[in-house]
């Protein structure tokens, strides 16, 4: 699946689904991400882990975030018309990520808003969802994105 | 500056601040992460990025959020007593972090809560700011973390 690089502000209608998939998770990954950005032995030691409370080895939310994001950039975000991102809303860690899983996305795009001050461009709201290959959700929240209008969009 | 290893919940009383850091955001590094996880060319190729929006290499927003992370494990987080964490609320990313800043990250305790469920916890809400040198916010949120308590607390 290539980039949606021709889409614009225009083309996220609020209701509709884009799914995409699947990144598949990789225990010498989990363990690389953590020992720099988490370094917590439920993430960085698989023998420690195991006893833990998880039972195993588990991956950084921050590391979830991350692939969902690579996720996003791959196969979801238009590459010539992406400008930026003001944050996030309401991220929930919902189950942990193991080695071995599958994470699909899916994004509903709730709210298509033109900005006031640059008319050449919108804000979206979308609900992105993170699955596991069951469906079982492993992370959610609430993307926010600016987005260029199609040129020559006035009004 | 040690982890606060010996810290429990009932050690992170509302209204109390801390504050460290510094982390100094290196332009490698930024170009290493966004390759794996947020491959834009402004995070990834510095000659496109100085004619781009923001004049320069910026780091991916997520990448800024895993080195607070870092530091938040290095430098505040209680090694015994840190459980997990179920989410963060209203993420915001007010600046461009840029090779050569130097973050720092003050956390103010909100909100601590005991578990109805499991009465060995705690839910902290904390408010997270991320600022560079001169003060000026580069990244803000809400961070959720559930704390055991001090063994034998009770009630």
């Amino acid at each position: 699946m290539a980039p949606e690089a021709e889409l614009y502000f225009e083309d996220f209608v609020p209701g509709s689904v884009h799914e995409f998939g699947p990144a598949v998770v990789d225990e010498a990954e989990i363990i690389e991400f953590a020992r720099r950005y988490d370094p917590q032995p439920i993430h960085t030691d698989p023998d420690w882990a195991r006893t833990g409370p998880f039972g195993g080895l588990i991956a950084s939310g921050w590391h979830t975030a991350a692939i969902t994001m690579r996720l996003l950039v791959d196969q979801y975000l238009p590459a010539a018309a992406s400008l930026a991102s003001p944050g996030i809303d309401e991220l929930r860690w919902h189950r942990p990520v193991r080695p071995g899983d599958e994470l699909r996305v899916r994004v509903t795009v709730i709210e298509a808003r033109l900005s006031r001050s640059k008319p050449d461009r919108g804000l979206l709201r979308s609900r992105i969802e993170v699955v596991e290959a069951d469906g079982s959700p492993v992370m959610t929240m609430i993307g926010l994105n600016l987005v260029r209008r199609r040129p020559g969009a006035t009004g």
